[in-house]
């Protein structure tokens, strides 16, 4: 689910081609049915296309949540129901489809990304979620079966929830909160990798650590590309322009404004702090190499001139009257040792071993 | 097709003086003309110059698409014809003129690029294309005849399309948006080459990937000085001045406009996974330099008081005891065999071998 | 108090639900209430919260300080009396929520944060505050019971002071303009930090300064995501949008802005000082490199010449007539001093010893 | 004409005080007056001082050009006939002026910069155009006497141009464009330098290329700095806040502007990749010192354990039984073949031979 | 006057609280006054602070101009008879102030920085200059008794000039004025100073360039610090928000705006300047390891052959035919000439030497 299949549109096709753009699933999506208002919420799970004409013709709040985009036919026909515009309907099933929200006066087309931290690839999961908003309905689309949205669908059935007091906006309102909360649950995930990765660049800098720096980095690009355009989306509602909006839910819109901007902030701060580590990292290795070195002109400094000197009464010269002295070796012996002596405390006090 | 031509702008020329900027292709430019309205589609190829008056008098709309710029007579009649200001002739003629849109009144020039990826020399091509819209007609100009624009007229011929309902500006729009398909396949080229060098940079770090990722680099640079003028020539047609562009087509042009703004993301991403796959390179070099000195390190430090005792009982000094006794020389292969022992060990435990 | 807890909202709960978010602290809040007019000061320390209802109904500002967050129970009492809207009470509880104003028409909400300067640890705590502005009454809410605000206090009760002639808003004006001046007390240590630091990067540079300069980086962006957000906070108000604040608070609310700007520029002056202080550290690392290279390779270069001459005079050729002659040991000795000398001079000239 | 003379401004003096700012020219300025209407044009070319006045006061468009600033009175005399400020008349001859435009309602003054690039030198020559547009008038004023604006007065007089048809405002319009298009020149000729660096760069990087791209780099900030305040002097224009400006005249104006943005963009383009060259050149340098270090390693790893093995058995130890066999020479000899072969073959697997 | 001072703002006492904070010095304010009308100008230094009173009350322009923060009370006494702002009189008292303009409505309150470098130090050093503008007077304040507004002054009293006919305006025009003309004063030396270390980076890079470039960089950073809200000031005086400022001043106003964008530009092109001397620097610095590196190599590659060699023939193996060869020793002379010529060539032709 990474930036690979970002790019797959097929050239020369008509606008409004409905083709499932993303990696197939074999599956059949589930229908989910929630029908609520002010006293009552009755749920339908696993809808068939034919039950679901009845169903939008009634009063109160109507929530279709579709699991699985790859059946082009079940989005054409609510497409149909819900008289939805067919650029609308390529998007939901384009997966590739940046976070956007398109205004269609009856309705509001918005397409936001789930993100989930997968720790074992260390990689960032995404799934492509569709919110269309009508007066009285919420159509929602994901990718998987995955019940990202159960704690709303619990929060309706239970009763005392603000959810029957409020209109369709506050649903739409909901689900997009869970969206952003699960933003922060996968920053705690990533501010851990953080700090571990930051703990391991001083405890033991190692050559293994660049790969992941960089690795790290990427999911940052790479979230940091879906997040943006969400806190468009997110101030285009919050500007109230559509009437879809009522006042009342636009406090709570600011509320998931804030949040977004709390997930920005944060998401640069990880940027930034990633690049100071690479920095880092590169300065600890050019420390460890400055210590290598070190203690290789050490070696050298201390072996040469010794070394030089056994060479030099190695000599054959018939004539070299040192050679004859009864002391001249340990003379010698002792040179050396002096030599070698004087050359480790010049280190010492320079601090070089 | 790269920087050099740019700049190419003679001194002194009034302005408005017709000349074809680019490099020259001998071939005759090959004139189509594709003229429709709610029930019928008559395309004609290869037609003369004197040929274009009658069409042009038709109703419903009439395209006239120009491949080949460097006959600039046939650019100075259809100027004629249609009545098209001489700045904007100049501008169709020089190929190195930068994406941009000129609000005539009358009619509406649009200049952008056509770019591919040419995979084995590693460069992007570039294509100048420029688009005239007029209320009931569109001329289409471009440097080749490569068949960009065949999916568009196979669309318009085929009868159940939505051309047959829209005017002249729908025409212009699906021109312009099998541009930015392009782009699409082009990025896709792009980010696996991104990949590729990606994958490299981890397995075989290179000197011979540097002058890649440098070229890379610059081809990024280059798609970008297209693609971001591009958006300003969208969002200028989106705000809805001009009148020839009518509200329903307007939502097509923001589909258009949200598939540049990506393109835009996904350029900027990939610059900067090139940024960082430099930092990396050089973060390994330092990393593989590293590697090296430690191995002429460990070499010398064991070596070096091995060669220094050889040397030592080298010497002709006349009274060395060592060198009488029994079992000297096992002895100091014996000594010898301890220092080189324990250096490698001292190596081993530091976790340089 | 750094950037782990930052993000640990729970998925799935309602908007408004009331959970205290942030470390627990078992101390019991205390609750401090002062109400004064033109003529009086009353001060109640230690108030229970049924003893509160009588207090709001008073006429004059009354200012209602609640030192600790841990008992919802009085946040949700006080919310009640005073009509405040649920999400306000949960950003209230939420020590991580970033600054930030909220206008709910009859009051305004205001979270700041309150940051001192752990020198020993060094490393920043932040302490969430919170400011609740209506017409006649402040609410204030802070995580510990540290004195922060006890000026304020003292300069209502000495009576002679601006506060008795002004409202609530000039009471909101004095605490955050408290908040403001802390942070000033906080630039200074780290701007002797800073200093510090880059004396001892010219004096010593050592290896230990890299963790250091880090930290001071890493609380540097800290910092700014506390400052930048409640720059724009003091706009806010100072737009004067809110019926609240009045003319003549606004003066002393733009000369907060101001302190704020001046907060900011600081802290943008002091990372582009430490960002300065990594580069000299790289290159000093890069100079030192370098003279210990040189090292090496003057002792190679005057020791390799005279280790091959010794070893040339060392072989056991039987013609050699060299070794014959009477003064080739000392004509030896004079080469080598030469060589030597020669060498010494020759790195004396290319400055290198 | 490089960065030094751009800040002598003298302290003190009244503003509007006429002083030459700039390098002394010797030669006497001359002036030039090139009269037209829609009829006919007359060329007068060293007219004097005196002659000025009768000029000035007929029908249609008159275009006075000074090519030289050293003598003050004659800029002063023009200013007391046209009525111009003396804070214009003050930029007029401060060479230093950055490019700027002055509403003064009756007139318009503009200070751009001409460049020209110098190869022999490699720094580009910068002079200061400065152009007083009146309603009938048009006055220009240059440093030096090289014929820069030729081509607009052979086309003005060559009678069939556009210049006869419209007014002062056109004939300011072909001065900005002309000084527009040596912009262009300039490009093409620095573009062809990047080029050649970045070719050397690859066949022969070398220590001489970092100076050379240092002067690249300041040449390109020089450029900046002329070109962006230029953009927004044309934009000031183009705005149409002038009446002096006619609206058939503004489509010019758009059409320098945008050639002033392709300026623009290409400059960073260039910046870019002069970074970008920057960073290779690092780069290879790191590669080539690897590359030297390694063959110092190899050499080292080859001989060290050879020599160590010639000097065992240069020892002088009574009992070395190796000493006496009699194949032990070969024996050591094939021994170090042995040694010498695996090593290479050891480096050459690693490939660092 | 550096950095340090900057933070110094006491936690707790209320805003408009008169302290002076800046370094303390010892000697008596000076007061001047100088009344001007069109007709006369008189000038009283050394003016008694009870003398004031009666100055304040004549017609025309009254200049007062105090030299000297140290004394509050002369600060408090002024503030009363004009009526000033408590808030502006605690700005005027703290040098650490950063450029603002405040608008009281009767008067305008503006603080800027006097900028001067002190070469022997190679410092800026910064004074605290206030201006209180109203409709007939001019309070201006500066911490020494330096004589920064002499010209300013003669300029009023010669009698001829344009102060007699502007109001109090066009007299803060000219302080700020010049304040703004020390700055290109201090951009020249500045600039000198960039030359001079770039001019030693060419010729002889040395370590000790390290922290002049940094030091040089750090100042950059101060006086940008100064120079970015100065323009902010001007720029909210030329948009003739205040009536104080007079149409025929504004154009003044704009003049000085145009010269601080230019000081602006200045700034920000020699920090791109110094930046680019900081990777030169380090560039260089590699290349000179290199070299280093590579002389290492060049006498290691040489010597250890032959080094190996001659031990090769000081073995002292029993059976070594070569050693009892008559011409052994020439050969091996001979061979290793071969050799080390051969080195020396292949370096050569490599162009390491």
């Amino acid at each position: 689910m990474r930036r690979h299949g970002l790019l797959a549109k097929k050239v020369g096709l008509p606008p409004g081609t409905l083709l499932h753009v993303g990696s197939k699933r074999a599956e059949r999506p589930t229908i989910t049915v929630l029908h609520y208002d002010e006293e009552s919420a009755v749920e339908k799970e696993g809808v068939l296309l034919d039950e679901l004409v009845a169903d939008s013709a009634q009063a109160g709040v109507t929530w279709i949540h579709v699991a699985g985009l790859s059946h082009v036919e079940i989005i054409e026909r609510l497409g149909q129901m819900f008289n939805i515009h067919s650029l609308a309907l390529e998007d939901i099933l384009n997966t590739n489809q940046r976070p956007k929200l398109e205004d269609y006066g009856e309705y509001i087309y918005i397409a936001i990304k789930m993100l989930t931290y997968q720790p074992d690839k260390q990689v960032i999961a995404a799934e492509h979620i569709n919110i269309v908003v009508g007066s009285n309905y919420v159509l929602s689309f994901q990718e998987t079966d995955r019940r990202f949205f159960k704690p709303v669908r619990e929060r309706i059935k239970s009763g005392q929830s603000r959810f029957r007091k409020h209109g369709a906006d506050y649903l739409a309102y909901a689900l997009i909160d869970t969206v952003v909360d699960y933003y922060f649950v996968l920053l705690e995930q990533l501010g851990e990798r953080v700090e571990e990765l930051e703990e391991e660049l001083v405890t033991q800098p190692d050559a293994k650590l660049l790969p992941a720096i960089h690795n790290l980095k990427t999911e940052m690009l790479y979230l940091r590309r879906s997040v943006w355009p969400l806190r468009e989306v997110i101030a285009q509602i919050e500007r109230g322009d559509s009437a879809l909006f009522k006042e009342n839910t636009l406090l709570y819109i600011r509320d998931i404004y804030d949040h977004t901007i709390q997930v920005i902030e944060t998401v640069e701060t990880y940027r930034d702090m990633t690049s100071s580590m690479l920095e880092i990292y590169l300065s600890s290795i050019s420390n460890r190499m400055n210590e290598v070195v070190k203690m290789l002109t050490v070696i050298s400094t201390i072996f040469m001139p010794l070394t030089f000197l056994a060479g030099l009464y190695g000599m054959n010269f018939k004539y070299m009257p040192e050679l004859e002295w009864q002391y001249g070796y340990p003379a010698v012996l002792l040179l050396m040792t002096v030599i070698g002596v004087t050359m480790y405390r010049y280190f010492s006090r320079k601090a070089w071993i």
